[in-house]
């Protein structure tokens, strides 16, 4: 009883507080519970099964492309971290710091690792001596820590979880192609798997990450307007390079820098699952990446033949997809508002009147369609209404983020947007810093990302009134 | 020709010098390297995907018994690791600290955790309050940290890789049933996966975990006569439960304490790996975990027809085992001592002759038996020779630990046998700790474990004559 009186609390809608929305599914879905450690988060079983499927997506992505993953230390020396300058700038603020090993005082400190550019650097100089060993694709699962102030479950916490690639290529063009290259495989995961439709862009310089010569980034809208960076891929040149000094001798036998890249995707992107799909029923995953693509809830499980069809669905679902039997004696109507909390993307009901026809109930998950379907035609009903559930999600995200995405063409437009719809601005920009920095102080905004697809809104920046060289995204961000 | 001199330049044999001859391997196999930062390895893709596959392997076998993974934070605060008073005497020594944030100070110490018993709990009273939430078994694959004065890659680092899972359960009798099941797993796994004989038993109170009341134990018995602890499984009682006040309501509506284990495998299973299998040539891996299974060099590659077939031999062998195609233009010969070095089982050499006649030499790296194979038959004839190298590497290993084990009556027989020949003891035992502690200091060996295969040698302790109580198994460990 207790249980299902938790259940039918239910959880404060998002048009009324999305923020407590967004805490209530993480919590009645059992996604995440917080820790006695201040910003840090226990990841629970189903979202640590839902970031092992997200985890084994992309590592067979990475390795089709030729990519080996490796384990480096999660320690980080201090004079390490302070070879390249632009990065010990960006990141030495938010680090953790060991400074004792068991009684000892240490004498250089270690940082817990905020992201493992120098470690890897540190390693390159060891095995590349030669353009027969580049390039070198690498990848690392891990989690890191960046000391933040205000957290939020997967969103923003101290230690996080993420894939970090670092490569080496003999050439500037090839480092670049396998920037835009990785930051396509994270497009197309996200478009395909997640059904999150994305903004492929480049970022400018005020947001680059540190050390990087170029950042380039995919951009979701999530469903309170506000965007989440999903993933980003960095082009360093050979700045890390000089800093670590990793020389290789080229073809022409000559000394020659390598050329770096490196990007990583994070638990972050369970957070953009939950605000792209999710409804004030609860979570909606994708069936990608779902722990649980289809439930089986049997009903009137007293009447005989009921319980062993459900068992025999069962065994013969598991051949094709994640499946799940609930054969509790919770009442459908607790088990229809459990799945449906949990996310998972198709139903499948069957009572003794369906058995009787030879046939069982599939309701999906984003817009609760009941389909009746062959108990003889499973094996490809149930692959097709999973595909559907990813279309169906797919097409909503995208027109709710085109319903969001406005242009503006002055600097009152950007204001008037930015104060009372929320979503993304497009508009032009000059290229100076200067007028980033007054659209964020005047306007509340930051510039998301330089899009690849570009339009000419306006010949002018709506700020400065100087020639335009850009159309950029604008938006208030997680 | 860089590279071939590398090859060529053979490792340190065994007999000569075992120390050397290990970190040889683990070098030229590619396994792993030294970093920057003081006892910690950085694990190269060789030994990275060995070491999925391990996590592959492990991993579906908790999950068969119906444990869930779940993600817990790396920081333990200090007052929380000083809950359980055994616990926090045991790791207190030796765990990294975490003193800044950023710029500011802690108020609070945090330490990275060097094991999770802890952390699990702070989980555990959170969500544990009805029978009906017993039993939860739960599993993380992490890294953790313990502060070594002296290490050696993958058998002693500061940093390590494993899993650790934390059970909860009704009785006392489920979990130490559960404590056994687990032990039962990773013997299972030591010896069908990686064809490594153990010895399972209890460890003696003076070696058990840091808050156990019963720590079950793997022992493997290496290449030179050491012990190495590969696994072990831990019987907590209620004493966790009890220290951080875990209580549920039990069937008849009391509150109860429930019942604790955790057990864990780790990242020095690579170096039992290296050192029960390895040899003069290199590395020999278990075919179970091996990341390449067989490797196909073609002989006479300019000859018409070569590259095709291997290339066409490939194609086929991907669908079922893990193949690599070396076309590189090394010779055979080269390629021949650099497969060996890194331990693949199965070498499979097409060249024209053998075209000719339908046929391959399969070459076991073992014991380096040939064997040629109709090309009619290879979906059948590499499985099982991939066996035969699992088995002859089981058995090679088996008999090995019993020419080195040896039975001992009296306290000089102790004293001699630890002197002069390497491997395990077996002798009787009073149970105090005061003849375990003589036996350190006048033979210079350990308790391994009092294994649960008992034999009556004597009747009394060989150390103080009183009455034995236990047959153990002693011996010089990593």
């Amino acid at each position: 009883m207790a249980k299902q009186e938790k259940m039918v609390d239910a959880i404060t809608s998002m048009e009324e507080d999305f923020a407590k929305w967004y805490t209530d599914v993480v919590k009645k879905a059992e996604l995440a519970s917080y820790s006695s450690v201040r910003g840090c988060m226990v990841v629970r079983p189903y979202a640590t099964a839902l970031w092992e499927n997200i985890h084994d997506d992309l590592d067979r992505r990475f390795k089709e492309l030729g990519h080996e993953n490796v384990m480096m230390p999660m320690f980080i020396p201090e004079s390490l971290l302070q070879k390249e300058k632009d990065h010990v700038e960006g990141f030495a603020p938010e680090v953790a710091w060991v400074t004792h090993g068991g009684e000892e005082e240490l004498t250089e400190r270690l940082c817990v690792r905020p992201t493992s550019e120098t470690l890897f650097c540190d390693h390159y100089r060891e095995i590349i001596h030669s353009y027969r060993d580049l390039p070198k694709l690498y990848n690392q699962w891990c989690s890191v820590v960046r000391w933040e102030k205000t957290t939020r479950p997967f969103l923003r916490t101290m230690e996080f979880f993420w894939q970090e690639g670092h490569t080496m290529h003999e050439t500037r063009e090839e480092a670049i192609a396998e920037t835009e290259r990785m930051l396509n495989v994270y497009a197309d995961f996200c478009e395909q798997d997640l059904a999150i439709p994305v903004v492929k862009g480049q970022k400018t310089e005020k947001e680059q990450f540190a050390g990087a010569q170029a950042t380039y980034t995919i951009e979701a809208l999530m469903h309170d307007g506000k965007a989440l960076q999903s993933g980003t891929s960095h082009f360093f040149g050979d700045g890390f390079a000089r800093a670590f000094d990793i020389k290789y001798t080229a073809r022409d036998n000559s000394f020659q820098y390598p050329f770096q890249t490196s990007w990583g995707m994070s638990s972050r992107i369970i957070g953009a699952i939950i605000m792209t799909h999710g409804d004030n029923n609860g979570l909606v995953l994708p069936p990608a990446v779902a722990p649980i693509q289809v439930v089986i809830v049997p009903i009137a499980t007293h009447k005989p033949g009921v319980a062993e069809k459900a068992e025999e669905l069962y065994n013969r679902l598991k051949a094709f997809c994640r499946v799940k039997l609930d054969t509790t004696d919770n009442s459908p109507g607790w088990k229809f508002a459990e799945y449906e909390m949990k996310g998972v993307p198709l139903r499948l009901e069957i009572g003794p009147k369906d058995i009787e026809q030879n046939q069982c109930v599939l309701v999906r998950r984003d817009n609760r369609e009941k389909t009746f379907v062959s108990l003889d035609t499973l094996e490809t009903a149930i692959p097709e209404q999973l595909q559907k559930v990813r279309d169906g999600l797919y097409q909503s995200a995208l027109e709710r983020r085109e319903a969001m995405t406005y242009t503006a063409h002055t600097l009152d437009e950007i204001k008037d947007i930015a104060a009372n719809k929320p979503g993304f601005i497009k508009a032009m920009w000059c290229g100076d810093r200067a007028c980033e920095d007054a659209l964020k102080e005047q306007a509340g905004i930051t510039s998301r990302c330089i899009p690849f697809e570009q339009e000419e809104i306006a010949d002018v920046c709506p700020v400065c009134g100087k020639k335009a060289a850009k159309m950029l995204y604008w938006g208030k961000a997680y």
